[in-house]
């Protein structure tokens, strides 16, 4: 039937609805990897590699002491030798042959000379004093073995080797292994351009000090260019749309001049009669989906727009298109279920998802009977989350009504409730997509104490 | 005794080693938090806010609609009433008060007019057709009770209540709150200066293709470049020292005339006569350990350098100098177990560590008898670790010697191995600092299999 606010909603009725796991299966079927580019090395850092990378030469190139001490013969065993030479890091040695009988001194990565077949740290001599004219003398405690403190050529990384894989993603340490194989212009794959604004007659800038009637600040377009910012996104500010067909309109234009990967709005999906998000897609585009069955966020629509061809080249990829809803709960919750794997698939990530955990939940949780919620939760890693066995243990953020923001504070879990006229009893385990950095949690109780409710940490489970 | 190198090492004899954790209390305990300054909310992503923040208005603002529909006076119940107005998001609506036996059409988010006490969603009604020049009509199918679909004023934030607390992390929700209650220019805990070094005559730049011998390409600078970036500090990227005390003096001199918090050099602490980092961190400031029992990076010195009082202040903080061993792997070790915390402490962090969780390991681990170790690794998350419990499982990240930064690569976590005689069977669980992010971990087995060996995921504990 034809909705009473005189617009036919088609796909918006509830049985259209799909799953979170269906429209994120649509967005990520339609989505594909962008080109790689070449950055500067201190650019890569986050990116994902998007070539093998071999080592061009051995490490060490030379064999090369482990400690600071005596570059020995080891047959020769303890005794006192004259030092003949130095072998220092950075020197190349090559005129510092070791006779039996003698020794060189040596630096910890130094390159051993020819000769030599150990190193004897310092603390196993003792330095012999002589006089000014004559070669100084060590004292050599200890017998050696062959090979002892010393890094053969290739000892750490061989020539050739596959330092690096295709889909990596470049933390700290692998920038220090591009360094060490000398690859200071890096193929990763490029950054995501992503537009964002926001729908909405009754937004202000969030500049704005006083508030008119009818009138609210917009959070959501500061939140979501946020959150595109940490998941490496390039971000385009598109600004504030007003509540007609033009303004939207001259958005999505704006984001194909600026070639844009995805566009991102909020606000408009809903069932009122300037809700126009859906209508320009469904004129420019083709709509996906428009309702997903989750609490928060039902209306969240998704739609990809086909882009004219860039100059020099002969495939178009179209711009996917995320029409999240305007409450902003609902707005971020929705971006980090379907948005963020979509822009991990786009950015190379070879296994593009939120993460899934389990965690035991510290307050009752009342289940939705209707639709899977996704209620934000802090947890924090407890050695014993009171059956014996560390864990997580998740802390509602509260109220959970999807105009709340307050109720994403902090949270770095969404956690998967299932639909069902129940309450979960405290101490359940459900299971959690994690959408913030655990490793800076809020450090919990090493122990939880359950004293006086026997009831806090059953095993009850929620969804296993 | 004298060394045999001809330098007294002093401190740096194994009696003087302190524990990681006691090189990190040092480290905290001479450290201060930075000043606050005022930035952007669109660059205060990521830092510690350094104030409460209040809501200057309620939200919403005005009562609400929290559907798209009708506002009725829910006395009235079902029936078919005139719309004498309409109610947008963004309208005022101050003239359009609803009297018994009217009802307004109304938008999510749009303000509820005086009169109405209630919502009925559109799905709840049927337009009723009539001709043009009459008002519209429309048929409410439900009764409604008072308040239906209503948030009042103040429903998500009370003006007055406390929005942000100081301390907390601004994380994309963060900045939508701040968006929310119209911050736009945010106190926040500055970022750390960290001035960066690498020193030896061995080290060329990455650049550099072909390797003379005795040469190697200089890692350590790239790699803790960007293991500073992502703590969010600025970085100054001083380039290489040669092992001369005057080459390091103007590193030391460089890093004060730019106002660096932090100074972190690497190479230069071992015991050859060329390792001159500590001879010069004594002569200038005062240096406080200079050797920890861990394994991987024994020697790393930790000194204070006052600073010249800069202009306009009283008060001075004094250079914290991290000179952290050559070796790459024990370099990132040390720069995660004691520089993190103390650049998240200056940075206005109220808990600064990292963060300490249990794993079970997957294969056995050999334990050091003389020193605990920092065994690199990668954690998964599995529903079922071979316990019926869900839980971390780790992987090491294979040989550890510490010149190979191969063993770097993936880790995310670090295990914290004591130090025995004895080997760890798989299965064992061990405790473990988070290094990397949880959230992008490699995604694990759902379950574990314990199929053919039986010893794997024994419940026996390392360290409990
Ligand atoms: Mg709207
Ligand atoms: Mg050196």
């Amino acid at each position: 039937m034809a909705c009473s606010c005189g617009y036919d909603h088609g796909a918006t009725g509830a049985d259209d609805s799909i799953s979170v796991e269906e429209a994120l299966g649509m967005a990520l079927s339609l989505a594909s990897r962008l080109d790689p580019e070449t950055v500067p090395l201190q650019e890569a850092l986050g990116l994902i590699l998007a070539e093998n990378l071999l080592a061009p030469d051995p490490l060490p190139p030379y064999p090369a002491s482990v400690k600071d001490g005596y570059a020995v013969v080891s047959a020769d065993g303890p005794g006192i030798y004259p030092i003949i030479s130095e072998a220092r890091a950075g020197d190349d040695a090559k005129n510092d042959s070791v006779q039996p009988g003698t020794v060189v001194y040596i630096t910890t990565g130094g390159p051993v000379p020819d000769g030599a077949d150990a190193v004897v740290q310092v603390e196993d001599t003792m330095l012999v004093e002589e006089g000014p004219s004559m070669l100084k003398r060590v004292h050599i405690l200890i017998k050696s073995t062959k090979g002892q403190d010393i890094r053969p050529v290739g000892y750490d990384i061989q020539k050739g080797e596959k330092v690096l894989e295709k889909g990596v993603r470049l933390g700290a340490a692998e920038i220090g292994l591009l360094a060490t194989i000398g690859v200071v212009l890096v193929k990763v794959f490029r950054r995501p351009r992503v537009a964002i604004f926001s729908t909405g007659d009754e937004l202000v800038e969030p500049t704005e000090g006083t508030l008119g009637r009818g009138q609210i600040r917009d959070s959501n377009r500061a939140m979501l260019i946020a959150a595109a910012a940490q998941n490496q996104c390039i971000v385009l500010d598109l600004g504030i749309a007003r509540d007609k067909s033009a303004e939207l309109e001259s958005k999505l234009e704006k984001a194909m001049v600026e070639e844009a990967d995805v566009l991102i709005s909020s606000g408009g999906v809903s069932m009122g009669d300037r809700d126009l998000v859906k209508p320009l897609l469904t004129e420019r585009g083709k709509v996906h989906f428009s309702t997903v069955k989750m609490k928060p966020g039902k209306p969240f629509t998704f739609a990809t727009v086909d882009k004219p061809l860039s100059k020099g080249t002969n495939k178009s990829r179209p711009l996917l298109v995320f029409g999240l809803p305007g409450n902003p709960v609902s707005s971020l919750v929705c971006f980090h279920l379907v948005a963020v794997p979509t822009i991990q698939y786009l950015s190379g990530w070879v296994n593009p998802a939120l993460r899934r955990i389990q965690t035991r939940i510290l307050q009752p949780l009342k289940l939705d009977p209707l639709r899977p919620e996704y209620h934000r939760a802090t947890v924090s890693w407890t050695e014993d989350d009171g059956t014996g066995h560390a864990g997580f243990i998740a802390e509602s953020t509260g109220h959970q009504i999807s105009s709340r923001l307050l109720s994403m504070k902090s949270a770095n879990v969404l956690l998967e409730l299932p639909s069902a006229n129940q309450t979960l009893p405290p101490g359940s385990v459900v299971s959690a997509l994690v959408i913030g950095d655990i490793g800076s949690m809020p450090a919990g109780p090493s122990k939880v104490q359950s004293t006086t409710n026997s009831q806090i940490f059953s095993t009850q489970s929620a969804r296993s």
